[in-house]
């Protein structure tokens, strides 16, 4: 395929990945899409090792990094965060709720380090994502850099475009759409409520065509409910120039996920990806898990507000994970998690979906002809 | 054009729309598509008006009827639904919050009466639902009855068949799909989460191919999220055989909701349709207004289960819509309301879907060529 967005990065098929996992980020790109890296959570050194270890592979193709790059610093970094602060009623109420489900405490030898391990990840200032910045610059063969907090700040943006990158931004409203059209940007990710993760509350099928039309000429790629070559024939036909998947790589065999929880997705179906406060606060959809499902008994207590959320499912999230506690586990899954059922690779989900794609192509030109009689 | 579904009716274009206003229903069948007049809250005698009244403008051609036809009458129709059987609290609450935001009472003289009025529709008994039937089976145009309370029993199913009359239901659950598929329905609709009214949790883009293939060769039409042609080219991508839109007809000047309603929906954005227990006890998507919103507000009661919440908010939608209150007024509508700007009519908007749907097709066309050189 030949249109601007493939023309703008040089790419074979207008597919683009995002995957915390560099396995699944260098395969998207080596297959002819663009693989994208969440790296919320890396420090510059590791950030330095997983992009430099891309590049080994993507033989000069182009890939991405999805940056926290907010204008204002308001939720984060402010304050410490630290576990001794959260409300006891909460602690207790997750304390139980493990205790209960036999799932067993970190060894208190490890707690200490292991907690601030984890809490120094989620600890986001505006230096370490300069920090991140400056990495990213360093490697050429980042082509594209993707903002999950809105447009980038001015000076960021100059930077990015100076070194050839350009940027784009997730956007779950028409409203943030324009602004980011307005602030510069190349292009936007429409990304509909069935998504996974953080999302707006407007579907794909209506969020899409308004964007599309909001910020026109500028490309869209959609996002949220795509896991095959129907849906990537229904974005174009929605007005999309390309299509932006998260969740359907995550039960492929580069996906790191541990196996039980790939065995969890594949058993899940799309209505078991529900839209929860209990991992970070604010609404993000997860796989259904007794984790997720205890925040909405009655008589639970009210998620905090971000981060102390977060901060709060560290623990939790690391006695689930560790014991492989199934019942427990969850990630964050958009709703096509219902049409993920085995094993794949990368590869081959997007042979399928270009497979798809085409087929339905096909179908909807005889359907062209037929109108026109 | 000339698919399955246009066959199956005898209609011209795979365009179904579902109104409560039979102005609403005649004018789309007479557009060429099926008009579906839904019927909850008609007397028999008032359904055989509305009926004899479309019979009277379609010249022989097709329509439909939405019926409340469930297994089993178990939420309804047990309890006699008194005003005084509710909790004091939730009178209060409602009371309270129309009489601060400055909405008069209703006039003690016409209290009761209105009230008795408009609790006696919510009565639904198998007598009742059996009442409309036979009205319906005494109408030949009816071509279509769609159950939005799950299949309908087999004997009611049965004497629609014998009467020439093919049987849909609405789903938002592939599950149920299925059941309706062994049940020996005709058709369903499958309807994403952002539809209006009570829906799924599934998104159309997700919801409309699984059902497509879980259910084939049975035909599905794609509802939730359909306004305009890029739409409806989605829904054929992802496998629809046609389109039931309700929403789009809300604005039209055959819709007889109130002109100050209209102009609330045409000043709406997407994520304006929100879903609230406000108005039935269980979601259902509805335009955002101080009544929807005050449900929410910390310290605000639970909504009553069902039917309690609808008896519940009788008395506050008749004080909101005498007055024309327009920051209280709401309606059930979808997210598709973004793109409802300005009165226009039936015919307006099904020319507009099928000269944009054209147009995506030729788009789409255009594509395939690409893809395939």
């Amino acid at each position: 395929m030949n249109n601007t967005i493939c023309e703008m990065f040089g790419i074979e098929v207008p597919i683009f990945g995002f995957s915390h996992c560099r396995n699944v980020v260098a395969e998207i790109t080596r297959a002819g899409g663009l693989g994208a890296l969440g790296t919320a959570y890396y420090t510059p050194e590791q950030l330095e090792m997983e992009l430099n270890w891309i590049d080994e592979r993507v033989g000069g193709k182009p890939y991405g990094v999805n940056l926290l790059l907010p204008q204002k610093f308001e939720t984060v970094g402010q304050e410490k965060l630290d576990f001794d602060k959260l409300p006891e009623e909460h602690v207790r109420f997750v304390r139980e709720l493990l205790d209960a489900g036999g799932v067993p405490r970190l060894p208190e030898s490890e707690r200490e380090s292991l907690l601030r391990e984890a809490l120094d990840q989620l600890h986001m200032t505006p230096e370490h994502a300069g920090e991140l910045l400056d990495v990213v610059l360093r490697h050429p063969n980042v082509k594209l850099v993707v903002s999950a907090l809105g447009s980038p700040p001015r000076h960021i943006l100059d930077r990015l475009h100076e070194h050839g990158i350009k940027v784009g931004a997730m956007t779950g409203k028409v409203q943030h759409a324009l602004k980011h059209k307005a602030n510069g940007l190349d292009l936007v990710i429409a990304q509909g409520t069935e998504a996974a993760g953080h999302t707006g509350v407007v579907s794909s099928m209506v969020l899409w065509p308004e964007v599309v039309d909001a910020v026109a000429p500028m490309p869209v790629l959609a996002a949220g409910g795509i896991g095959r070559g129907r849906q990537m024939a229904a974005a174009f036909a929605l007005g999309a120039k390309g299509i932006w998947c998260g969740s359907i790589w995550l039960g492929t065999r580069e996906s790191d996920l541990p196996d039980e929880m790939k065995e969890l997705l594949w058993a899940a179906n799309a209505e078991d990806a529900v839209q929860t406060r209990s991992r970070t606060g604010k609404p993000g959809r997860m796989l259904r898990s007794k984790f997720t499902e205890a925040w909405v008994q009655p008589g639970a207590p009210q998620p905090l507000p971000m981060p102390w959320q977060s901060v709060l499912s560290t623990e939790a999230r690391l006695r689930f994970d560790r014991a492989v506690a199934k019942d427990f586990m969850t990630c964050p899954v958009g709703q096509i998690v219902g049409t993920m059922r085995h094993e794949t690779s990368v590869r081959q989900v997007i042979y399928d979906i270009l497979a798809e794609f085409g087929e339905t192509l096909v179908d909807m030109a005889e359907l062209s002809d037929e109108v026109a009689e």
